[in-house]
């Protein structure tokens, strides 16, 4: 295992913990806003969504604030759940709330998609993947 | 977005939450024997990796129990995490505690990978990664 | 200050993190299905203190697991949610689901009662405050 | 019940969840520090109170955020745990991290005391304890 120092947040760590804050903030206020509107925004898809954008937001928020090797990985699982938040935000376009909610899930996705660089998961064959995935598409 | 009805808990997902929900208890009641124990115990390498497993078990055991369609993600960093953590406290070796935690960490990553299988970053061409990954090594 | 030992957890706290896990776990599980069910099951005010009482449990059974000696004030907490949870569950009745959280919201709040005994704000007059409380009413 | 309506944060409740949230920031930040540093500051009961104000300030927040009326329990847990971490930081003076930790959980205690006026926990003879209490020491 690579030596355990502590990783001090660069530029991009600290925007990405800003992001994340912001992120978990914007979507915990947001559960209260749909669940008291009904409708569609109640559906329970969009509600376990944001309720686990929140969670994910605080964990990945607080991985970089320890300064954790192991970032990358809670901001690689943060990126792809902020990015299905702000899909299900957008299906309910025309309404500032959810607007909001999901311009806020797009900087947090990409903020972590960057600092979640290179990850992949174990796989038979990895090396290959890790060239393959690297291709242009 | 593909529909999002609720994921009936099967036998392998029980099987997963149970495992997330004890190795966070493990980890949790870990960090405490392990900064009082002090020396090796109580490095900043060892704690940082209790303290986030601790929190990525309870994460990946609320997705699981909320039904979340994303468990793959946070199982596949729970999976990563949990196995930094054991081999952490397989380092201090030769102690009955840590070896319990170790064993905990090394259920938990093998319930958790089971249920991240197939999971793959984004990446300019993830099919043929995909495909890749999937090839024997 | 007193000093700060780690608290051994006697058979009234294991029983207490016990029941706060199983009271967390229940109430997550419940929000879920509540959403799902929508009307009255979904109204704001019984959604939210689903999730007040999954994050409160949650909480209080961490400073118990820590051994914390401020364990009151969150055992105190947790109880006060937990009691009217259990009456929003009730409210609802005539539906097992909403039976068995309000049967162990009951049971997560005795126990926590039990451990938070004694536990008084700051008051100008604290201890003529804390003999009177103990007085028979 | 009194009728559960989403409680607008006022300017008390608004200044209150920032106070809450920077005290948790700075509160797991302080936690790698002085695990780091090792000596007293790396002490069980010093990091055990640091992990219980950074759990119990998110908590607290949690619980504004979402607008819940029991939020008032919440800060009278987090404004005893914080007055305490504050001590433990302030025993450990001659350390401007420690200062400013101290001085962080301060500005939090106050603003969550001031946010559970009132609260008194379930005593025999409560309404006693009360005018007790508010009597001049």
């Amino acid at each position: 295992m690579a030596p355990a120092e502590v990783v001090r947040p660069d530029k991009d760590m600290q925007q990405c913990i800003q992001a994340c804050l912001e992120c978990y903030r914007t979507c915990l206020e947001t559960v209260t806003y749909c669940v008291q509107r009904g409708g569609r925004h109640a559906e329970v898809s969009h509600i376990r969504l944001l309720l686990d954008c929140v969670e994910i937001c605080q964990t990945s928020a607080n991985f970089l604030l320890r300064g954790s090797e192991l970032h990358t990985r809670t901001c690689f699982a943060c990126a792809e759940v902020c990015e299905r938040c702000a899909e299900s935000c957008e299906d309910l376009g025309g309404d500032s709330m959810m607007k909001a909610c999901a311009d806020m899930c797009r900087r947090c996705e990409e903020s972590c998609r960057k600092m979640s660089a290179g990850i992949m998961p174990q796989a038979p064959n990895l090396e290959a993947a890790q060239r393959a995935a690297d291709l242009p598409a």
